[in-house]
């Protein structure tokens, strides 16, 4: 075995070792609210630690989405999409949705957030990391919790609880950033 | 001069030295924002770098504060709040209004913050520290600032410009603080 030779396989055992380290960073060390099988866990009440990226508001109770929605995600997300045009991979979007309260005040006819009602998680996922889960697909994994039992993911599967209202957004990666003044 | 009393004037100096230096805190350390005459400059954007306090919302035109409203402050303010019930000294509040846009959406008919029509600013001033200026009083310094030249403080003053909205809140200090969640 001549010197090239011998370059040649210290680099190949080199590249093998890189990218065994870059395929273990696949699931395991993913995201701090997602574990190996691509169960998502509630990250709570981040409201304050993180930023807000926007509120909507669906007043009529009688639509699918009654409530004020207050959306979070971390500072470092609303900057790489400002830079790319995309959620970078592991991103985190926190939707609260709340009771619509109103009083007719000095301000006028108003409308604020009242009660708790749920919370709704999407977690970016660039790599398509859990084909056979039915909480991920087209790009994210995705999941509801309520107040009352706020470890359990109570989505029967993001086909059937997610798709029907962001379908319409497909264009912007599912997200209606028309919402959300620091995406626009 | 025996010891005792050289170490009473010691400690009188030392006394008069620091009395000295927090009094000098009134008006010059007190805000980044505010100066020694009590003029108040605009914080600009700062949704994504501090905390969301709340959003609300005034959809109908006619009303004296129609828009959608995005209220922040910092996060160590929040924290405060939730341990004193007060705000502390220097707080600011940061209200952004925009234009109410609205669609027809898988979601129901849906409502968000459009285009930035004008900022808010409330400093609070727990000492009263510019009796004679008009945009201080009632315990919080006060500006409105608008998008085109948003290095001026378009207020009259606050009682002729601010007061009538939040005199309702007064028990609360001046702020509609069931808007807010973090605040309840």
């Amino acid at each position: 075995m001549n010197s090239t030779h011998k370059l040649i396989m210290v680099l190949s055992i080199a590249l093998t070792l890189v990218l065994g380290s870059l395929s273990g960073a696949g699931a395991e060390d993913f995201s701090d609210f997602v574990d190996e099988k691509g169960k998502i866990s509630n990250p709570g009440d981040v409201r304050t630690a993180w930023s807000h990226l926007g509120s909507w508001i669906v007043p009529r109770k009688s639509d699918d989405q009654y409530g004020f929605h207050d959306v979070y995600t971390r500072q470092s997300t609303i900057e790489a999409y400002q830079k790319t045009g995309q959620f970078p991979d592991g991103a985190m979007l926190i939707r609260e949705i709340r009771n619509v309260d109103s009083a007719s005040l000095p301000t006028g006819k108003t409308f604020w957030a009242g009660v708790l009602q749920s919370r709704f998680v999407m977690v970016k996922d660039q790599q398509g990391r859990f084909p056979d889960n039915p909480h991920w697909g087209d790009g994210w994994g995705w999941a509801h919790f309520e107040p009352e039992n706020p470890e359990v993911n109570v989505s029967q599967g993001y086909k059937q609880d997610c798709l029907d209202c962001h379908v319409s957004a497909r264009g912007t990666d599912y997200v209606n950033v028309r919402g959300y003044p620091p995406l626009r």
